[in-house]
């Protein structure tokens, strides 16, 4: 059994990725830190959990989480780019979940983060970890960089088409609409219910630190800078993302050839579905119908009148859009099934 | 008193209706109609105005509608367009919440409402009712053809800046989110909580067809064909509607300009406020913030980096979006201070 | 113009008091403080008060406060019981809504509320603010301490069958459901939404200190001592309480004599409504349906089987149950129509 | 593997009990019949299930039904009571969800159900389906009934109080709050978003059904008449239900004794947590908490002020109220680990 430890295990991306350790077959969960909450009974913090496991929350030490094999991080932005080296010095694995090892552009970091990077060096090794794209350098990694929730749902269905060559590489807009989960488990004014309740709120117009890693990915598919326009907004549910993709065909473009980009595109992939229906209640993608599971459901449509083609993503931003991924790069890593721990269908009615 | 009519007043925008001008000053609620429910109380169908009003919904009978003086169609689309030319003919003056008489081109309605128009020579003679840019025509109407909601609140954000020439007119897109109120007062299993809770559901990808409305006001203000690509998504709440528009500008452009073109266009607006706050929770329009009232809050962002103007505009979608705007046009008409019956502020927490 | 002013305005209460204050036709909004954001625009704050105020907050000053005619005390609970002695002292009358003048026996508040009252000779004067109960009362008062909101809600379903002698008084259960606006403007992690979102949950199993009011009430008004279990829960909604009240009657109870006992309490009543119906979707009291509203409505159902008597009441907590209910107050004291800046029919839907 | 087939699995308890069939290791998921829905992909109802299963919804079939080794019936009332004898002459074991076959006393179903039973001479054979209290029977059971979800809450919270004797049999409340998926997925006008939205609605004041169970099943736990009363409220959250009961203790009550008799009832059980904490912010039982799961959280309090004891019964009406009970009894039946296919621990957040 593989020893891991989840630092930053009291959040909300750190409790998920617990809740899927816990019950994956090839692992063993041997600590879950917390500087807040040490020596607190996990299910304290995840109530889910209670009944599930006696773990305790412990504090951060170098030297015990050298004892596993893997850690995961999941701590704020910055926190991981001083304590990672350190654990890859020890011989240990990373999976990061937090950003500080996805910009390949070391000067990324001081313009879209605002501070400089203290591990500069590790930015080349790391690897994204977006298995569509990078599955064979995740298998052999030692440090693997979990995207974004935000990107990770834009480049996926971005890529078939900016591969392909097929859309304005300067007319590319993310429209993206988040759940509550993605502030955090913090406390502010601007969270609590009340205030955030019925919300549709633009909190992030232009300027979204997930464009760097948009750009970077879909940069390096079809060879060309490109310029990707984002717009975040809340809206009012806890878990899930729906990102709207404005693009514009370069020529003529049919219905035909998209099917025939994402089937070649994700055909095989054992998350990613196309959901472009003609019947029924849910004909394109929508976060309601992933919650909970590691899909990203992806469709589009041409709108011929404006000239404009159209994508859509949802998935859980926790789960393929942050622990759920993290434990599909394992698997990966350890040589299983990619599926092992993750092969839940959701619900009807979420 | 000017004596007032409802048709289909047992609908949310009829209903909506009824209760401002239930409320209003200037005028005395003659009759509302329903053929679904005539001989019921109106309180029993709109639970809110119980103890506020015993009348009861009658029939549609155009004789009995002569009485009126003022008659509000808040129709199905398709069945004002038969009967308001017959309350024309005996006199009376119509605002209509239809979508019937909103299209000036008699072409449009066969390409985007699937049928041909009954009356096409009110088309020229109807005044599309939003005051903003047409006070000066509805104080003089006779029949007044008030906006859809997703038209009404993209056409307000965007008329400063293709008033002006700032942005490119084929690279216009209307991102919206709509509450369910906005699918009116029918039972459909894709309606239902269970399925309708929280989704960010795209429902109308492209073709939506306030999409017409849109390019026929904004073309007669620039005076040249434009084209807009609109995406229509339901999100969890009940009332209220965000359009975020992206644009790109045409040549450079600041904020100071972009202040005031809108200044100019807004300044003296009794229901239209611009948004851009720098501190606080809401510091760009949010539907919560405009709740119940006739406000339409607009507000924008240049994104620099990508090369693109973020437009955003949130408003009641029963409120500014239907049965205020059509008060606030019979206002003018009446020549009564403008807001007259729609000076409610909103709530907080909503 | 009645000067007003408004203590302990930034929080929920406090700006609902603002907002009803800053559009009633007998007063004049003087001042409102903030400890907090002194020197802010209200509207910051309260943003659905954008463009219709630029009233700032001011710090808490006696002196300055002294230049009102009344007062609305909305701070938290404590703060009210040092600070209105002065007020009082100046000349001014005082709305308090808060607890510290609801209870008249001086030893309650050490029990309840954990603290020792500072100005205990004020608690046999001050008047609870309920206008069904204590109207004459209300009209000739100095200081008017309205109810909490579950206690309004309960105290107002109880009263008619505790006067008339008609339930048992060592079996009444007040089983509440309560919005997340009740909980204030207050930042904790369990008021976020990614935690409060979508919860039933039981928040004070027993001992609610609202139990000691409607003991309090409801004993004057049959002259016995009685005993209350409260459960409140919190669910998923932000404005609105209901109140299930469970009661087993006195030997035989027909739904008749509830009619007659409630006609009799509240037929006159003008924010009481009865709502007990048998068509339609809202046949008993819902907070859905009051959403915005003064009105408590107040619906009730026989249990033959079980031999129960169920009561249902539905507010909403900051109107009926807290800043409406005291601008009914000041209409009283005032002596102008109870419904002056009230007369609110709010939404459908809401 | 043993051949399964679901009867109604179109709806929610039925497309719910697919789920977990469809990922059980013991179980092949042979037949899902749908009248309506027959030659549809599972997955245009279910869209959870897009890429999980190929199934199509067949018509009803008694001798294709024969295939099978077990039926689930997940069919609206009375329908079951019909088709289940066949099912069982055939040799089929039944699972039966519906309420058809709940009820031992033949007199019960016209008084509760309004209609006489078509197959009495099954009732006594019928076991109840709830393996915290029928475990053995089950085993052998030929015909399965499962209980309604709010008959589950409830039995559940109070069989240890009643077996014990602890409480007054004559003052018994379960109110109870539920989500929309428990009114399945049928469109009604009082069931679509806009209505039911936001709502505290009680749609059951008294005289539910499931109280015919509770009586039945307490009853027998106890060897005494007792009497229910229960009153159902709609709350806005769509899985999920929180039974809050309230009863009056015979005698003295110390909580120690009640820990006791709730361990000694259920500390082996693997789907029902005591959930009562000093810390954290899910102290009690909360639907929200059991969101996806089997469990059933179960929590007290006792109100020495009114002398009450309250319990609180939370489970997902979906899960551990209705399909995943029944999964359950299918691995009782079955001799596996009760556990089989259903060990989900939930999400923080949900």
């Amino acid at each position: 059994m593989l020893r891991v430890g989840v630092v930053g295990a009291s959040g909300y991306v750190g409790g998920e990725t617990l809740r899927l350790l816990l019950h994956h077959p090839e692992v063993e969960v041997a600590q879950a830190t917390s500087r807040r909450y040490a020596g607190e009974f996990v299910y304290r913090v995840h109530p889910n959990l209670r009944g599930m496991t006696e773990l305790k929350f412990m504090d951060v030490d170098v030297d015990r989480l050298a004892e596993c094999d893997i850690v995961f991080m999941a701590t704020p932005h910055g926190a991981s780019a001083r304590l990672t080296p350190k654990l890859l010095e020890v011989g240990l694995k990373v999976i990061d979940l937090s950003a500080d090892f996805r910009l390949k552009d070391e000067s990324a970091y001081p313009r879209w983060y605002g501070w400089h990077h203290p591990a500069p060096e590790l930015l080349s090794e790391a690897v994204y970890g977006l298995p569509e794209l990078h599955r064979r350098e995740i298998a052999k990694a030692r440090l693997v960089a979990c995207p974004g929730c935000m990107a990770a749902s834009a480049i996926l269905a971005l890529a078939p088409v900016v591969r392909a060559g097929l859309v304005d590489l300067e007319r590319i807009v993310v429209d993206a609409k988040m759940g509550s989960s993605g502030s955090g488990a913090t406390a502010t004014l601007a969270s609590i219910h009340a205030e955030r309740f019925g919300v549709v709120r633009p909190y992030a117009p232009a300027g979204h630190r997930h464009v760097a890693e948009i750009e970077q990915e879909l940069g390096a598919l079809c060879g060309k800078p490109l310029k990707v326009g984002m717009t975040a907004h809340a809206v009012n549910i806890v878990r899930g993302i729906l990102s709207t993709i404005h693009t514009y065909p370069v020529g003529e473009l049919e219905l035909r050839k998209l099917w025939q980009v994402y089937r070649e595109a994700y055909g095989d992939e054992p998350f990613v579905r196309l959901v472009r229906d003609k019947k029924g209640i849910y004909r394109l993608p929508d976060p309601k119908v992933v919650f909970g599971t590691n899909f990203c459901d992806i469709g589009f449509e041409l709108d011929k009148h404006a000239g404009r083609l159209v994508l859509f993503s949802a998935m859980d931003n926790l789960m393929k859009g942050a622990a759920g991924q993290a434990v599909q790069c394992l698997n990966i890593m350890l040589g299983v099934d990619e599926k092992t721990g993750l092969d839940f269908p959701g619900f009807h009615p979420a």
